[in-house]
């Protein structure tokens, strides 16, 4: 049985559904390259298929073409972390080793171009020229937006509008696509849609925040990965451009920035960040933009899936893990 | 003024059109790196895009969404071409570095990440189902089939059914897709969108087997890459294969596939493929496959474009680079 949060048990059969369409469209991947896939798909907290589903039945939708775009958007979110974490360097995710940490680079890339793939197909399959358009406007702010980032490396990176470019690239754009799409096939009217879509900008805006607050203060075990793992690749988030602000600048912090990037020197920097004001600051930002999403749900009718969508904004803040 | 084969003279200021929104589509990425991909696109024979502009004069159908389709075409073999040398680890390309040789593995990922996003958006705009589930079938060969010869690196893909599963993954499949896609565009019936997507197939082999054929017997400058690139990389082409059939094996070009790739012993293996009955075996089955595409085409209906279709196949054979 899968693992779900409870604030999703409402809609657990369906998430199981979404899992094994998930499993039948990676069953061509030879094994045993396909069982790592499989173990990577559906570990997450499956947020953004649960936006999709939501969203269906908001409008009391027929559940199956939901279930095949929910299955969609998990592929892709999973294809950009196959490459992106190729291209980061990082060595764990949720628990597990990353992908290019056990395969060659090129089987990674190319498992990454065989998920978009798949995508794709699951995406045309729904026969509807505007969800495909969202599809791949998502596609290339995800995609355009990480290059800039890499273009830009050791330059202005280290701004707070430099990391908000990123997290609306990286999390809100595919979260406001999920909702957009989904939204499109319940056939909403355009003024819903255009809500749905800000819902979900603005919720990934606020989960990604949290992610990044976490990083920093959260338990080791329950996040699968070491604390300050982003600083430790080198990636500037709100926490460190909170604290940054706050103090000032900080050598203890700079020098970490700066390349040296010895434990001692991870520890001194995560331990500087944590206890400050910086933690509380960035999440302040993350409630607001939370509630900036709550809000967005207003124009909707009300019901038991917009009370889990409203949920869903506290939980994306206020969640341990 | 673009470089055309004579042949395809009667469509150079179509494809002059495609290049430009093609250059339109690519403005979005930041120079250097945008001029380096402008560098890349339209800098090979066209060949893909002229396939479906030719599938829309046949039709007499209006131009626009043709080029719209071979931008698009354009693109998707642009993406696959920068991942592919990549995985494969090619430093030249048509006489220019390859882009990983210029830039970071993050960014060449990314890059073509984000030509695949383009390719879809410029799909997504016609507005075409049926185009758009062609084409995600074709991007889900393409990206499977390397990763299935990646995996069974130095088991049995020295054979000549894993060889043709790799040209017809590799180049088979989008040339097929192509034809298939402007068939359906140009709204011709099943039995022709069937018999030009069975020429597609068919001229993307002969196409492919003269390629590698050329890799060993053809004009270093011409070809902008050193003879035998193929086998340097450890790729084990048809010329290859042929010739250890007809010889029953020779040890000289054995220790280079064994991976002794000093430049005494790879001229030596060239030098005994290049010469051996194996580069006319090797044409002789291009040649099958170009008259098994001719033949595909007796359905429709004559006319120019036919005739250039025609004797693209038998160009794809006989050229010279």
């Amino acid at each position: 049985m899968m693992h779900v949060i409870s604030l999703l048990e409402p809609i657990r059969s369906d998430l199981e559904q979404v899992m094994r369409l998930l499993h039948t469209t990676l069953a061509g991947l030879e094994t045993p390259l396909g069982s790592d896939l499989r173990g990577m798909v559906g570990n997450g907290k499956c947020l953004r298929p649960a936006l999709v589903l939501l969203v269906g039945q908001l409008f009391c939708a027929p559940a199956a073409p939901f279930h095949k775009l929910a299955a969609a958007v998990e592929v892709l979110h999973t294809a950009a972390l196959i490459h992106d974490d190729l291209v980061d360097g990082a060595m764990l995710r949720r628990g597990r080793k990353t992908l290019h940490t056990s395969w060659p680079t090129g089987v990674t890339v190319l498992v990454g171009d065989a998920l978009l793939a798949q995508t794709a197909a699951l995406m045309a399959g729904l026969g509807h020229p505007q969800i495909l358009r969202v599809f791949a406007e998502a596609l290339c702010v995800m995609s355009t937006g990480e290059i800039g980032q890499l273009l830009t490396a050791g330059e202005n990176h280290h701004s707070r509008e430099a990391y908000y470019r990123r997290i609306e690239a990286k999390t809100a754009s595919l979260c406001a696509a999920a909702m957009e799409m989904a939204a499109i096939l319940a056939e909403a009217e355009a003024a819903q849609i255009a809500a749905l879509r800000r819902f979900g900008w603005e919720l990934g805006i606020a989960f990604q925040i949290a992610d990044d607050v976490l990083d920093f203060v959260g338990d080791e075990a329950r996040l699968g990965k070491p604390a300050g793992s982003d600083l430790r690749l080198g990636l500037v988030t709100l926490p460190v451009i909170c604290h940054m602000e706050q103090a000032g600048g900080d050598a203890a912090v700079e020098v970490v920035l700066a390349g040296q990037r010895d434990e001692a020197r991870v520890q001194a920097a995560i331990e500087a960040i944590r206890t400050s004001g910086a933690v509380e600051a960035a999440l302040d930002e993350a409630r607001f933009h939370a509630r900036q999403a709550r809000e967005s749900l207003a124009v909707l009718p009300d019901g038991a899936s917009r009370q889990v969508l409203l949920a869903l904004a506290d939980y994306a803040v206020e969640r341990r893990r």
